[in-house]
This record gives C-alpha cells, sequence and structure tokens, in this order.
C-alpha cells in the first residue's frame, strides 16, 4: 500500500504489535537482561550500562535492522546512531525519532528502549507498506542518556545540541564498580572499545534533524491514576542537583550533653524535613536521595553529613526560588542547632532549565492520540484517553528542543515505577503510544509539505 | 618507707608524674601511634585496636612491667590480664585498678590507656615505697572494651560478669575492613595468634575481685566547663541501641508526585528530628550516629533507610518512656508521609541498665579526691576541685560493679573530645587523677581490715 502526499491517509497505517513487543523483549532478553522478579520469561529487570558489552551487542543488532530497512547509517563521534529511511525530496533534514538503548544498573525493559523500539517498529512499518514519505524520516538512539556508568545523564544529545562540550564527554571516567580490578574506563576509551567511536562531528551543525519526537513511559502515575494512555507532553521541569555538606563536630553520644553538641546529622535531618516543607508550599518537588554520614557509628555524634537536593519546578524562577528559600532555612536550622553555628556548604551538581515544547509539534502528537484514541473500542462516549502533561524527569528530548523542534509521548507506567526492575508498560500501551509516534511524524513529515 | 596498717599515712604516698606521663606517651608512641595532628612528638591519636599486633606488643610490655614489680600474673580465657602483688594477707581478693589498653580506629592516648598505666604507677610507687597493703592490690587490662574491631562493647570484663557468654565472645567476628584480602578472624583465633589465650576461666567465680577502681577520662565537656579536676563517678547512664529501618518504595524524584510518595529518606529524617525533641523533654539523650540509605542515588526517591538510635538516661524506667515515645512518635510519621504507610522496624542492638555505684567506694575516691585537691596551691579557699557525677558513657566497670564493689574516677577532657586523635587529658590531670586512684584504692585496702 503507498499513501500519496495528496492523500495522508497514515491513519490506515497500523504498526505490528506483536512484532514490537517481540522485539523488546528478545532484545532485551539477549542484551543485559538481569534482576528477575518474576516466572515469565520477560519478568526480568536490565542492566544494560551505557557503553558495555550488551550495548555493543544491541546495537550492532540495531544497525543491521535498520540497514535491511534501507536505511543510511551514520555513527557520530558520541557514538550516537542515526538511521535515516530517505523521502519524496531528500535535500531536507530528516524527522526524527529518537531514544536510548542503555538502562540504570538495576533499570526496567521500557526506560528508553521502548522509544527506540517504537521507532524502529515504525521505520519496519513504513518499509512494509512502501510508504514514500515528502522528507527523509529517522531513528537516533541516543548514548548514555541514564548517566549511571558515566555519570553525565543526556550525554550525547547534549553534545549535539552543544549543551555538553565533546571533550568534557568523551573524558567522563566511569563510576559504576569494577569487580575485576581493572582501571576505570572513559567514554571515549569504552566507544573506541566498542566499534561506535564515529567520525561524523556530534553537533546539529553536521548532523541536521527536522523535528525530534520521543515516545517514553511516564515513569509517574499520573496517567494510571487518572486512567489515561496517551500523555501529550507539553514540556520537562528544570532540575537543580546540589550536593550539601553540614559540617558538626563528632563527639560521644554517651557523654556531651545535647547543648554542647554539633550535630551535624540531627542538622542535616531537620533541613531534609524543612526542603519537603519549601517543596509543598511552592508546589514543587524536593528530594533528597543520598546522605552519607563521618563517621557513622552508633556512639558517635556526627562530624560530617553529606545530603543531595534534587529540585524541581515547572517554572525555572519558582525553582530558583525554592532554592534560596532552602538555603535561608538551612542556615537558620545550622545555628539553631548550635550556639556556635555550623558550616553549611552548597555544590551543584547539575541545573538545566524548564523545557517548553513548540506547539506544533505538541499538536502533531495530539492530533495522532486523538485519532489514535479515538478508534479504540469500548471508550465511553466522550470520554478523552489523552492528556496533556509536563515531563518530571528531563529527557534527551530536552537537549533535542533547544536545536529543531520536538515533542514527547508518555505512555502510562505500572504503579508509576521506573528505574527498577520490574518497570512496566502494558503490551497494548506499548502499541498505542507507537501508533501515535508514527502519526505525529508522517503528520510533521506531510505537514512540511504542505 | 613502710606505711603501717593502723596509720594509713598513704597520703604521703606520692605517684611519679613524670614517670607516668613518660610511660603513656613512650608506650603510645611504640604501640599503634597513628593519625599525627600536630607537631609535637606526643601529638599523634592511636589506632591500637584489640588484639592486633600493636595490642599484642604492648601486652607483653605490661606483662613484663609488672613481673619486674614482683606481682603475678595471670590470663584469662578472653585474654584479660590479671597482675597482682601480694599485701599483708594474702587469702583474700585482691582490690583491682582495671581499665583498657585497646583504642578505636581513629582513638586517642587517654582513653583507657590512661586508667591502665595509672594503675600500674601506682603499683609501681608502692614497690618503690615498699608498701604494705593489707590485701593483695592489683592491675587489670580489659581485652576490648572499645568494641572497634570486634563489635561487642566491653567485651571481656562482659564475659567476666557473667553478662556476655564465653562462646559469643570467642565466636565474634572482626568488622574493621582488611586491606590484605584475609579472612575476618574471630576473637578466638586472634587471642590465640597473639598468645593471649589463657586458660583460666574468665568469670568473677575464678578470678575474684574485692573491690574494682577505675580512673578514666570523662569523654564530656562537664569538668572543664566547670572549672573543676576531678569528678567523683556515682554510676553510668544505661544505655539502649536500637537500628530503625523504614521501608519506602523507590521512585523517580523528577516524576512522582509528593502525595504518591513512600519517601523512606524523608520519613527518617523527620524520626531522628522527632527523636531529638523527645530526648530534650526527657532531659536523656538521644543520638542517631548512622544513616543508611538505599539506593542512594540523587534522583531516587529512597526505598529503604537504616538508622541507629543511641538512646541513655540515668533513670532506666525514663529510658524505657523515651524508647516508648519514639516508637509512637514515628508510627505516626509513617503514617503521615503517606496513605497507605510504611513500615518500620526496629532491632535492639544493645541494652543496658543504668549502673549505680555502692556509696562505700564512691566515698573512698570522694575521701581520696578531697584530700589530694586539697593539698593543690593556688586554689581559693572553699573552692572545691572535684564534683560527683554520672558517666554518661559504659565502662568495664559497670560490667564489673555486678560482681564487686567498684567505683570510678574521671579527669577532665580537652573540649569533651574523645574518640578522636586529638583527645586530651593536661598532664597535670592525668597525674592528680592517678594520685587520687592511689587515694581510694589504698583507703578501700586499708579499710577491709579494720
Ligand atoms: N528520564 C529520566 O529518568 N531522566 C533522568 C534525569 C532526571 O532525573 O530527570
Ligand atoms: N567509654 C566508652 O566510650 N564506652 C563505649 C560505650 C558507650 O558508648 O558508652
Amino acid at each position: 500500500m503507498v499513501v500519496s502526499i495528496n492523500h495522508p491517509d497514515f491513519a490506515a497505517l497500523r504498526i505490528n504489535g506483536a512484532r514490537l513487543m517481540n522485539t523488546l523483549h528478545s532484545t532485551c532478553d539477549q542484551f543485559g537482561a538481569a534482576h528477575r522478579y518474576g516466572s515469565d520469561p520477560t519478568e526480568t529487570g536490565m542492566a544494560r550500562l551505557s557503553l558495555n558489552d550488551d550495548d555493543k551487542a544491541v546495537r550492532l543488532w540495531l544497525v543491521e535492522q535498520v540497514t535491511a530497512l534501507g536505511c543510511k547509517v551514520t555513527i557520530d563521534q558520541m557514538g550516537n546512531i542515526f538511521a535515516v529511511r530517505a523521502g519524496k525530496i531528500n535535500d531536507v533534514a530528516p524527522v526524527m525519532m529518537g531514544s536510548h538503548l542503555d538502562t540504570q544498573p538495576t533499570g526496567g525493559r521500557y526506560d528508553g528502549i521502548l522509544g527506540v523500539l517504537a521507532g524502529l517498529e515504525v521505520l519496519r512499518t513504513l518499509h512494509e507498506n512502501d510508504y514514500a514519505t515528502e522528507g527523509p524520516v529517522g531513528l537516533v538512539n541516543w548514548t548514555n542518556e541514564e548517566g549511571a556508568r558515566f555519570p553525565m545523564i543526556t550525554m550525547a544529545s547534549g553534545v549535539w545540541a552543544g549543551s555538553i562540550p565533546l571533550e568534557a564527554a568523551w573524558a567522563c571516567v566511569e563510576v559504576t564498580p569494577l569487580t575485576d580490578g581493572s582501571e576505570p574506563k572513559t567514554v571515549k576509551q569504552e566507544l573506541e572499545r566498542i566499534g561506535f567511536l564515529g567520525d561524523v562531528p556530534a553537533s546539529y551543525k553536521a548532523n541536521l534533524i527536522a523535528a525530534h519526537f520521543e515516545l517514553h513511559i511516564e515513569q509517574g502515575p499520573i496517567l494510571e491514576d487518572e486512567g489515561q494512555r496517551i500523555g501529550v507532553v507539553t514540556g520537562a521541569q528544570g532540575y537543580s542537583w546540589y550536593e550539601v555538606t553540614v559540617i558538626g563536630r563528632d563527639s560521644h553520644a554517651g557523654t556531651t550533653p545535647l547543648s554542647a553538641r554539633k550535630d551535624a546529622l540531627l542538622a542535616a535531618a531537620r533541613m531534609v524535613a524543612a526542603s519537603n516543607h519549601v517543596a509543598r508550599r511552592a508546589k514543587g518537588f524536593i528530594t533528597t536521595g543520598r546522605f552519607d554520614v563521618e563517621p557513622g557509628s552508633v556512639n558517635t555524634v556526627a562530624k560530617k553529613v553529606t545530603f543531595t537536593l534534587d529540585v524541581r519546578h515547572p517554572e525555572n524562577s519558582s525553582k530558583v526560588d525554592m532554592v534560596a528559600e532552602c538555603r535561608v532555612v538551612f542556615d537558620r536550622i545550622a545555628k539553631e542547632e548550635c550556639r556556635s553555628g555550623m558550616e553549611v556548604h552548597w555544590k551543584t551538581l547539575a541545573e538545566t532549565d524548564a523545557t517548553v515544547f513548540p506547539e506544533n509539534c505538541i499538536r502533531m502528537v495530539e492530533d495522532s492520540a486523538e485519532v489514535v484514541c479515538g478508534r479504540l473500542k469500548g471508550t465511553p462516549q466522550g470520554r478523552k484517553l489523552w492528556r496533556r502533561m509536563l515531563s518530571g524527569a528531563g529527557h534527551d528530548s530536552c537537549h533535542v528542543n533547544k536545536r529543531c523542534p520536538t515533542a514527547m509521548i508518555f505512555t502510562p507506567t505500572r504503579g508509576g515505577m521506573s528505574h527498577t526492575p520490574d518497570e512496566y508498560c502494558s503490551p497494548g500501551d506499548c502499541v498505542l503510544g507507537t501508533q501515535v509516534l508514527l502519526g505525529a511524524v508522517l503528520r510533521y513529515d506531510a505537514n512540511r509539505k504542505r
């Protein structure tokens, strides 16, 4: 079936849901499955850390698949894999579908992987239908989105967008524990080792993209809680990550009167509790995920505590205000906890602004969601199965959006649970999301002609 | 000079302060000095972990010293070293001076060490003065008071008192990190290796003690703050150690609404802050010294936190009340922090009741302190330089007190700082405390005759 551009009847193009799910599970089984949590063969999580042997293997597999579809494959200096299927006109930049194949050390089968394999499924569908797009359409696998092995999240889309210097990314050293006693490797060493250090510059200037659509699991509970199946993502919160260090004085837990203590742990605990109040009042998010104590002995008042703050808000200015309020409150707590005061030091670990996707891309996703969800049987009249929403998390799309129109599609995530082996998005939702992706991409493609 | 029992003129017996301090510093220099903090040769801390090579060497040295004084040396099954100097009558149990020669991994030169070397100095003073005590008088070095390498504090005095089973102590495995890749050792293996696995039962039944006096640094700031030089210790707080585990659910810090979280870290932080209020109201102590987070990632809401509580109060019933109040408050916080509640588990790590030393022993210390301090030049008339006080910390004397009359003498501790390399008690205070120890022991000895 060839759909003419004059009759963009791509709503009739159906992705192959069984093939999508088989591809997802068989590649997860082969390349990095870990952490079994149930008896079904698919009930494992993943440990496909960026640029490890499993990542290498799944990349080689992906290149083989897209080559078989007639795509042109480009590997850039960051190992980003671009696979482009020609359109009727080929002197324009491709509309890309992108996400990442790497996972957390205790990750699941959907975060990132679904987005890349959904893109592959769209390309396969176009291919088997001999569908001629207006311009080129393609797929990109962004290197090291997770930042788990190499601690720089959404690394290679950041380099592509010019937000992260290539040399800084290349020099990033792995942090995951090495059990074989070998020296920790850099990104560049590992790109070289697995054969994915390309020579095309990792840059939006060298590798143009016309528009970028990313399907991703929501990683939160909103769609599930509201009984909706597609999130039309309008942007993402910015986040600021800090490491706060409180310096007190170690002393004996049995002999030091409370009034003579400089208890860094007590002060830090009060700061964590207070930061949560700041977040609630501002309708934002503040999370402490790490909390390290020195010396860490039952009967010794702690001398030093280092804890992290992950601060997010859809409004940049509110995020800044929340941080400012925390600084004031933490200083007050440090003074309240001991007459002579305690030192409080802040170190910025990461800082990103909020992302706003352009309305035209959001509209492509929304139109596609409307048509695809409208076809579903058994939906009560007038009940919308999609909603606009903001991404709580950062994604490759946030970097990409700085250089080309971008939007995202979210699918429900069981219990809102992500970055955990039993992360789950139902086959029905994976298929629905992929169909919405196809519709959004072909709408964007058709639109650029008219 | 021989002092007859009818004229207990032991107030004239003066310990040799220079010898005491030389012995203390030269043995610290030779056996386990570590953590230099200043340029003076004595400005290091100690890392003389129980039953390590330095502990072995200082034990051999001690045995040599007391043997040279004509003492009879007994090593029991726990490696406790008893050195007894004969008196006029020798079919009675000895009055012992006791403390410990082991230290924390980042310990100082005074905690424990001062008490043993003060006892040695008293024996040397008796010896060089040919002083004939009524009954035998001796010195005991208790094995593994610190519980730092083998995690069971006041271990061998506990076995002697029948409070800790011998087999449990023997089987205790070291926890300090091993850098040479060898298997962690048990107490019994290490006693054997260093040649201090004696065959005399480690028991108050086999090795009788008539009374036990321990000189120790206060390890807290009270004496220094009040400008006093001797603490007449009337007993010790009991302590209860717990490990509290809060089980929440890990989720994404950017995508999980605050209302949908089960943030174990936030709940635990609020519990720590609340436990401090419980302690303040009850005029007791509650300290959290350890706080371990899983998974411990910046952008992941914590799934599990394990923290410790060190709960102390001079009154056993108040300690019990404080714990009960914490249980109620923690359960309330766990419910407040998430609709479906979070699990809170308590595990008891250690539990001791408050210790009350018998008045007759306390009086011996007080009388001695009065005489010794009264001799000091330049003290304003009517200004007392000693005070009765409670020990905040546990000591070997707390176990020993269950089986024989016991009391303790405290000396000031600079800044109240202990279990740290720059722990410090001035030479003047060390000497004064040792002189008070001599007076207390000889008073008890003289008294048992009359
Ligand atoms: N999607 C995702 O987990 N991104 C990681 C960065 C973040 O914490 O938002
Ligand atoms: N003296 C001393 O530090 N004992 C250890 C046990 C305690 O914490 O009280």
